[in-house]
């Protein structure tokens, strides 16, 4: 890769970061539409078959070049949806205004997904230039709704079995575990997300005449949230430890060396102290421990000054993160029927499910995984491939695994401070440059597939 | 007063109340103005030498009659400032678009407390119109900051007093005790009022990277809430009903004899149970037992769909109605001090006050009060008067009797299910009407006070 090409790889993805595709919010359907055909231009113009495929929800992009007879097929994942910007007013520079400012690109959905599909767009270009020819045969599947949850993609995966078939699923939707540390995920969450909404009085009543006689919903959604959760991060939903499988020993053994300090992680996002369940590490917690997050709350007034108001309605997006061998279904029931079994007399509680998703288990000793390791091993000479789970949820992995199954390799290229789903989201020029570089890698490595 | 005075009074009052005047809202000050200023227009030309008097806030508007040589003076006190209109959508017409509709007047500020003021006003004008006099000197003071805690009222009253100076002071602020029943109100509850602050980590963070690694501000907030309060109502600070007086035997009697049904009051509002404090009735809750509001909460995404966030921050304002003895700022004190002891590892908590306002008791016994009692019979004539306490705040009360050494009297006209503060606040024609009635007789009947 050139100077020139990296800095037209830049200039390309700015321009599709641009674009707000934020899958979540209705008025912006126009936009998320126009992000995919910007996708659909761009793929085209790389030289492969392409098309808009449309779903009943935000439409999928999907390209094929299938001219390595003989060799192993792959199936490139990512989306092209990002998260809303909320709170904005902590943006340094608008979200779809995209710059590069000190080595970052910064800008809603620069790492979470938009640069880092990018990253394997330029290798296959770069790829297709330089040798005419790609070594495997490419399948790529760009969505429009992995943030919020992915509703119709098993469906869409399902009807399109036989044209999606694969040897191998790649996947770049996460992060390393450090800067400088190759990276191949083994794990990820399952997910679970709900709302809770408490109505107390019919409307909204004066909290002078009413207060203390009226049941204050407000008040009742605290005493929901605290009957979840203790300080510890402690889930006390009864039931909902039951199937948490145990890490095997070699797993949680390379979890140890990893270079992690919680000193460090702890001041990296601006806090003094990490509360969470005793006798599990930091990254047990993050990565194998269930957890529950209150995600937002709203009720009464919060605008400025004061309102003497004895609020009507009051409700909280919660969600879970799962682990092997929960189920997401089953977590939802046992947390709704535990809401639904508190005594808060004077209010009416409703539980809606959002959505839910599975948690996934990568093998690492696979040969598609081992041909990913060499990638890695080649892009970083003589630096150790970390074996990491992540956090975070990717429900389509278990899709992939279950519905074409293929092998699923989670090769990630961002960092974990990038601030996917915060303010001032970044990708940096560094990660972008090795993601176009290892993408390359990896597809040479994956032509030696057995298929 | 003729039908055709009283079909002008509804007109003028709905232009007046047109004008948003909503005292919190930094972006309202110039309707606020236009309000006190609709109102001086008005009073000149009934007759009064009237004045926009200037505040470090919003201005008041002050007019005087002071014609009945011998006779004694009565201030009448008001607030031509409204609340906000939040929840916008639980309005079934515009808050600032006022309509007549099933013999009532919807529309923010119609009871509370323009409409009230208003009576006043008429039952003036028609006597000066009918007798060219008034029976008592008069002096009118109607503010533009009671809904924000009458931040400047004290220090006009105190560089005031001279011109203040008066033998009793009258406000129609609250509410009757129930359609058709006069109404004395001998007790307010005071008010503290304050905001809580919780900070976690610096910016908000992806819920899968960093959750059950890092402390949630919303579920610390949670904490904080259920700490203050048991499901039940009582307050959980410590000392915090140290100084809470018990109410005179002779004053519950009267309590327990007023038409009160619990389970009507609970249906007026939508609701099923009223839990509270036990051993203790829905009306000494209401009137007599300091109480803990959550008026508004927020943290984290509140809009539609799905947002995996670990919020950095969350917010809360909470409120206590205090009653005799308590000390406003005592109190304050007590909360800020419980909530800053928590032990909340991971989250920077924050305790702002926003304002605080004493309670007041009214001497039901004073000539003064006599005199009102009277007028209320002529009103209503065979009807028993109700003495009661309000569940609400006037801060100025006490001002007036502090720094005017003058009684005063709680002449209220609203209904406590008029929507104050509410979607909908509504004023019954009904009372109106009778306000204007009442009015008139209570400045008859004052005449007579000794001076």
């Amino acid at each position: 890769m050139t100077d020139n090409d990296f800095q037209q790889a830049q200039n390309e993805l700015l321009e599709w970061l641009a674009i707000p595709s934020i899958s979540t919010l209705p008025e912006r359907a126009p936009d998320v539409r126009r992000a995919a055909e910007w996708l659909h231009a761009k793929l085209e113009g790389v030289g492969f078959h392409t098309q808009i495929l449309e779903t009943t929800g935000h439409p999928v992009v999907y390209a094929e070049l299938l001219n390595a007879a003989g060799a192993p097929t792959v199936l490139l994942y990512g989306h092209y949806d990002v998260q809303p910007v909320d709170p904005i007013g902590e943006w340094t520079s608008d979200p779809f205004t995209p710059v590069v400012r000190d080595g970052e690109i910064i800008a809603r959905g620069s790492t979470d997904d938009k640069g880092q599909v990018y990253a394997h767009v330029k290798a296959l270009e770069i790829m297709l230039r330089d040798r005419a020819a790609l070594p495997v045969n490419l399948k790529i599947l760009i969505e429009g709704e992995e943030e919020i949850g992915s509703p119709n993609l098993e469906e869409f995966v399902k009807a399109q079995a036989e044209r999606l078939a694969c040897d191998v699923v790649v996947i770049s939707d996460g992060s390393m575990f450090a800067p400088g540390v190759p990276t191949l995920t083994t794990g990820l969450r399952g997910l679970c997300y709900l709302e809770v909404h408490v109505q107390g009085a019919s409307k909204d009543l004066h909290s002078g005449g009413y207060g203390g006689a009226v049941a204050n919903p407000i008040q009742a959604l605290a005493q929901i949230i605290q009957s979840l959760r203790d300080g510890n991060g402690q889930i006390l939903v009864s039931g909902i430890y039951d199937r948490v499988r145990a890490v095997p020993k070699v797993e949680l053994e390379g979890w140890r060396k990893l270079p992690f300090s919680e000193n460090q992680f702890a001041s990296s996002v601006g806090v003094d102290a990490l509360p969470g369940e005793p006798n599990y590490s930091v990254l047990e917690r993050l990565w194998a421990r269930p957890t529950l997050e209150i995600n937002g709350i709203w009720g009464g007034f919060a605008g400025e000054g004061k309102k003497t108001v004895l609020p009507a309605k009051a409700g909280a997006k919660i969600s879970l993160r799962l682990v092997p061998d929960q189920s997401p279904e089953e977590i939802f029931e046992l947390v709704s029927a535990h809401i639904m079994a508190l005594e808060l007399p004077g209010v009416r509680v409703e539980v809606v499910k959002l959505g839910t998703g599975p948690w996934a288990l990568v093998d690492a000793n696979s040969p598609a995984a081992k041909l990913a390791l060499r990638a890695l091993e080649r892009a970083y000479p003589g630096k150790d491939v970390a074996f990491v789970r992540s956090g975070g949820s990717i429900p389509v992995v278990s899709v992939f695994s279950q519905i074409l199954s293929a092998p699923v390799l989670l090769v990630d290229y961002g960092l974990p401070d990038d601030g996917a789903h915060g303010p001032d989201e970044r990708f940096t020029l560094e990660c972008f440059k090795k993601g176009i570089e290892v993408s390359g890698y990896l597809y040479e490595e994956l032509a030696s597939l057995k298929v």
